[in-house]
């Protein structure tokens, strides 16, 4: 910039000279493709016949940095994760910004150099975007939101709505690490070194799983945590989940945070695994091709769906049945 | 509801219970749309091959409802118009909403039923969406944004960058009425009752236009008004643009409101108007068929490119000139 701006002001959402100079030296310098350059208000794709898979999420965590993460990695990596759990892979997002009027400008390109590096690792490009400022009173910091689209290869048909009965239930690896990971960087809790979120783009675990045939569903367990999610999957295809407490992995430092806390793990968030709902006969091939992937490596059945009553039972390690109901109420804010 | 709820709560955006209720009440019954009913984390779409637009904006305008319009209306006309700029018919939106705990239901309810209604208008399906909420102090009501994809009619190619020396440059009506609508809206200063926002989509004003050929660049002129839009097309194309001042119309309303509080109505946003570029030999027909359509009934020939020094000269009704810069500073912030 001319003068080096060190903080936002609403002068930068105004449309006018200021935003001008943001988005190129803050915005397409760091995010640089052939299609973002182009300048007009919307991007021009080429795309194949075929079917697109279309989706938005807004990212809204705080702390805006925490360790394995940060709100530009997120927001990256969710939008992407939602178009690979319908099977498709992931081509392009746009993204918005919505910033408070003061935010240190360092702040801004370290979340959209971090967009940047997801998006390169996922394999992405980020080909049109906007920028909104408003008064610090009406925003503590940043809000993103990104939308994609990606392409469902011919033949591939995964969706919530598909489980059946005798289908095998499988989690990608160990739960929570993202809501506990946050949750510590909110106050430290003292969780050891290896604690960080397992923010991570998931195409590449999910295409070869998709290439072995028999996948019903996918989705990534984030806000409400596996709990939640299996519900989700209960009620779209009125089956019966069952799941074996012992199998769900579980990190130390998770399950430690998560007593000390009084959370269950189960209910955490996550945005680097998915839960996988296969085929009883091809579950063994599919875990297979999972724990060839350092983000499978852990992957782990846990369950399988049953004819009978929509809805989610776990059963402990020490035999005992109980309900795991969807999330209720809110302990765990502005997670993602 | 089961029990109804009135404002909304942080529970609304955990990912539980409570989300899925509001998605079920709120958002799909109003929406209804096979695709959104899919009820998967993406959508899917099934496209013909060829050129798409794809682009996203979010809308943080305050107050949220004013005389022709609100945030939902805007949210969706300002992406719709966004695709239609790129020459691309709108097909499918996205949405997002980050909400500030407290938010009375029924104004949640009265914006989805906006985004309903102008999405009915515009003929584009809103397919998929999300939900955050944020504690009231950090986001004072409702913030939206929205993606939106299109379809690239073979044989079109407008841009920012295709201006020519000789081209004519048109502007689809008056301008600064959605930015004296809202500002008086803010704090009443006596406009009169036909005062009212402009906010509409301008697909069906587009496609008769593109069919005349001849159509180089299109732009609808929102944050930074005319005077910025001009701007971007001259820096994008290196053109030097002369406007008549006389010939751009203003409604008086507009003029009053503006001289009130020192403003300039070319540097006022606008959210269903815009501004083209065409070949001079068909600039008639393009004015013919603009007219014939209600939101463009006002359209106007209001200057031309030539070669020189990149930017704009305003020749004002003395004969004057003066350079016409983009807007320095923000005088307006959250106008859309």
């Amino acid at each position: 910039m001319n003068q080096r701006e060190n903080n936002i002001t609403l002068a930068h959402g105004s449309g006018g000279r200021a935003m001008h100079r943001l988005i190129a030296e803050v915005f397409r310098s760091r995010l640089s493709n052939p299609i973002l350059l182009q300048g007009d208000d919307a991007a021009e794709l080429t795309l194949e016949a075929g079917r697109l898979a279309f989706t938005t999420d807004s990212y809204v965590v705080r702390p805006l940095f925490f360790p394995g993460g940060d709100i530009g990695r997120l927001a990256v990596c969710g939008t992407v994760n939602d178009l690979a759990m319908k099977g498709a892979r992931p081509l392009y997002l746009v993204a918005s910004f919505i910033i408070g009027e003061g935010l240190m400008m360092d702040i801004l390109e370290r979340v959209v150099d971090s967009m940047a590096q997801a998006a390169a690792e996922a394999g992405v490009s980020i080909v049109s975007g906007d920028t909104k400022v408003v008064e610090h009173s009406a925003c503590d910091g940043l809000f993103v939101t990104t939308a994609g689209i990606g392409r469902i290869e011919a033949g591939w048909t995964v969706s919530g709505s598909n489980v059946r009965p005798g289908d095998v239930i499988i989690v990608s690896g160990t739960v929570g690490d993202h809501g506990m990971a946050v949750m510590n960087a909110r106050g430290d809790f003292g969780l050891g070194g290896e604690m960080a979120s397992d923010a991570a783009p998931l195409w590449d675990l999910v295409a070869p799983m998709l290439n072995c045939g028999g996948v019903r569903a996918l989705r990534d367990p984030t806000r409400g945590g596996l709990a939640t999610t299996l519900n989700e999957l209960a009620e779209q295809s009125k089956v019966r989940i069952v799941v074996e407490e012992e199998c769900v992995p579980v990190r130390d430092w998770v399950r430690a945070g998560a007593e000390m806390l009084g959370l269950d793990p189960l209910y955490l968030a996550n945005e680097g695994k998915l839960v996988a709902v296969v085929e009883a006969e091809r579950a063994d091939d599919i875990l297979k091709v999972m724990r060839a992937n350092q983000k499978g490596r852990e992957a782990a059945v846990i369950g399988r769906a049953e004819a009978g009553e929509p809805g989610v039972i776990l059963r402990t390690s020490i035999g005992s049945h109980r309900p795991l109901l969807m999330l209720e109420g809110e302990h765990l804010p502005r997670i993602c």
